[in-house]
């Protein structure tokens, strides 16, 4: 094999987890477009966050400036736990594929979340505790980030709230045992419990949900009673803050072997995992110090990159929250429940929105049977079993480095390994069983999503 | 929090990942006694073996003198996808219990497997590979072996017949959809493809299937069909040497901080984890260079150590394969269907066996609701979801650690955390909604399995 210098797995120390976070908008040019108050139609201040976020998540939410925020020591005792995570050079997968290209792929999953979004989670839920609240209340999609906010609420005392998209909840009840496990209160979404759900329901009978359908019922759920903040696993400028430490990691073990990637691609979804694993190197990009191909990949059942519009939407269906600038196929927008795992988002990362606006992101999408044959491989050749929304940049990752097999090309490539798939085997077992489809919504139906957009801006 | 010297995670580097395997019995004055051919009463030879196991396996199965067996590089290098095993300090666990132990937990549960138990895995396919054969058979109980054996048979194009006790086949469907995703074929046991299958299934209609049920289905489709051995996870000596780089790894990260461990913790169903992590440390105590508490732990529903005999026993239910000298609570004990995951073989591995007996390893069970009590506690405060296997050794140790408490020793406390519980929810369902029970069998329900014990040295 190739390079033996490189070890299969390279770990940091312990002391070379960051120590801060950073915080990209503060080398944007173009900023990302501010949260509008939906009543007033102007940038939401921090007096009319607050009621649904905790205070010092609303200033790293509005803090564009700052290129560092310190990470607390309870979080850094957090992180030790599960971080520093390995970067892995994907020797057998190059040699499954013979391709001159060399893979890394950062493994967020070693963790029992089996996600990066413990990343967040932690962080969310220390600065609750440190306001005294007496809890959260959250939704969730596949899963991932219920059972890591469970995870970090268990670790600091607080109660913990999750709707749960219904389709996930109901193809997933082992991932409800786990965020019971942790003490959480889980709820199937809609639901009867909230004003919101109950209009869903009715309008929509026999829905499978949403995580814009979950993040209303969170929201209300959240502001309805004291002692209660909402908190979310993607889309804010906050969480992708705290995801940043996924691209300091990668960027450090890659400096100490002198690797420099050539592409660098993430899952997205609500574009936390991605936008965090780009971070160090699109600030390196925005300072105009290095260049990198920075790719974007999306489920072609929920393409809001690639057949988006970039415009004010709403962040959930009930229209409870601020409006976000953002590629968004309208807040309406529901995925086909043959959809398996996240990236079921209507919308995207106003923070990745404006890059991708700007140029600075590429965005492609992947069909789900396209990315399962992917998923299969990998788990055969690298033995570890993946995500579904993980195996989105796995699918982009080997189309890359098959091209550099077509062009002698030695590209350094870098994935992001989100995610396991110990949760989603009701997926791959429709995949096993050659029952899984596909699922492309047409020009039309994402017509009829986009004419619903709130006019604004 | 004390010691701040020692990282949370113990990382060794690449290249400190053993190069050798070290055979315990070679420090073993009194040797493990040798298999018997059922048929003649006397030791099994390497050719009366080599029907049903690899040539190069009967010959470690058989080695009692070489200290060291080198690890072939192929196996090496898929030893480097998820080895080394982290060396975890359980800092968070020592501030919940308040004790002034230091707790060390070697984490196997890294991979997708979820246990240890691919350490063997790899080791066995190589093996079969390199002997020409086309496939191997085995059997699988919580469904840890099956996958690992999967995942090995996949990296080195195997055919993988894996037959899983009917229990855990009916409580755990997503681990035979792993085990399918890696290309293998799942049959649930007792069935009615093995004539020992349809025997059992005759004389026990409605049985939830044992390991040693399984172990004669799987030995049967083994030796029937050509180009096939069979492969076993556990209890056979040629298995707790490969295990041994479990020790190896743990000893090698304690000596690098001095630490010398007091007690030694494993749980123990057919001892292939107890008997890999403690092997270094044993081989010391043998040799009289130190001396180690070792403690190993079975659950109360299956108690071969602390409630069986020493007596050579059959190792399968259908008694096809040769006999072993083991504790044991008799081969057709089959245990409550209520008895979640694992450890649920009726013997031991000889090798453990035979030190029990000289007085080098002491024995405790623990009840199922105390275990998963000790799960949930380590779950939260740890961040990882135990198996149930792996939460017997967390409860020993919690008790240690408790015992420390109450006389203040700062004893240094090793356990061998073997795997994670995402594949176990089932269990943890039943005891998040509290009806998880306990099954202790009674000693006239024993005498009456020792009765059927063959009449043998």
């Amino acid at each position: 094999m190739a390079n033996k210098e490189i070890p299969y797995k390279i770990y940091l120390s312990e002391n070379e987890i960051p120590k801060a976070w950073y915080n990209v908008r503060a080398d944007m040019k173009n900023k990302p477009a501010p949260l509008l108050n939906p009543g007033t139609g102007k940038p939401a201040t921090a007096e009319e966050l607050t009621p649904v976020f905790c205070k010092e998540l609303v200033a790293q939410e509005l803090n564009n400036n700052d290129r560092e925020i310190e990470i607390p020591e309870e979080i850094y005792n957090f992180y030790k736990m599960y971080r520093p995570s390995p970067l892995v050079r994907a020797y057998c997968l190059e040699e499954k594929l013979q391709t001159p290209a060399h893979i890394y792929y950062k493994f967020e999953g070693n963790n029992t979340s089996g996600s990066h979004k413990l990343n967040s989670a932690i962080a969310q839920a220390y600065y609750a505790k440190k306001e005294g609240l007496k809890g959260v209340t959250t939704e969730t999609g596949a899963g991932q980030w219920g059972t890591a906010l469970s995870m970090a609420c268990a670790y600091f005392g607080l109660d913990c709230k999750v709707y749960m998209v219904k389709v996930s909840y109901e193809q997933k009840p082992f991932r409800r045992e786990v965020m019971r496990t942790y003490g959480a209160n889980v709820t199937p979404s809609p639901s009867d419990t909230t004003e919101i759900g109950r209009k869903i329901l009715a309008e929509h009978p026999g829905t499978t949900g949403s995580l814009g359908c979950a993040i209303s019922e969170a929201v209300e759920a959240a502001v309805t009673q004291p002692g209660y903040r909402y908190v979310l696993g993607s889309v804010l400028n906050q969480v992708l803050l705290h995801q940043s430490v996924i691209g300091l990691e990668a960027k450090a073990a890659l400096d100490k072997y002198g690797v420099k990637p050539d592409v660098i691609i993430g899952c997205a979804g609500g574009g936390s995992n991605l936008g965090g694993l780009i971070s160090p190197f699109m600030g390196q990009k925005l300072r105009g110090e290095a260049d990198y191909d920075i790719v974007a990949v999306e489920p072609a059942s929920c393409p809001s990159f690639t057949r988006g519009v970039y415009a004010y939407d709403f962040a959930d269906t009930g229209r409870v929250c601020p409006l976000a600038k953002m590629y968004t196929l309208g807040s309406d927008f529901i995925p086909s429940a043959n959809h398996a795992g996240g990236l079921r988002y209507h919308g995207m990362s106003p923070i990745l929105s404006q890059l991708y606006d700007d140029g600075l992101i590429r965005a492609v999408s992947a069909k789900q049977t396209d990315v399962f044959d992917a998923a299969e491989m990998f788990a055969r050749v690298e033995g570890i079993l993946p995500a579904p929304e993980s195996s989105h940049a796995i699918k982009a990752a080997i189309d890359e480095a098959l091209k550099c097999k077509e062009t002698g090309e030695e590209k350094n490539i870098l994935f992001g390994l989100t995610g396991t798939g110990y949760f989603d085997l009701t997926a791959y077992e429709a995949y096993n069983n050659g029952t899984m489809t596909d699922y492309v919504p047409t020009d039309e139906e994402l017509a009829v999503f986009r004419s619903h957009l709130p006019q604004i801006g």
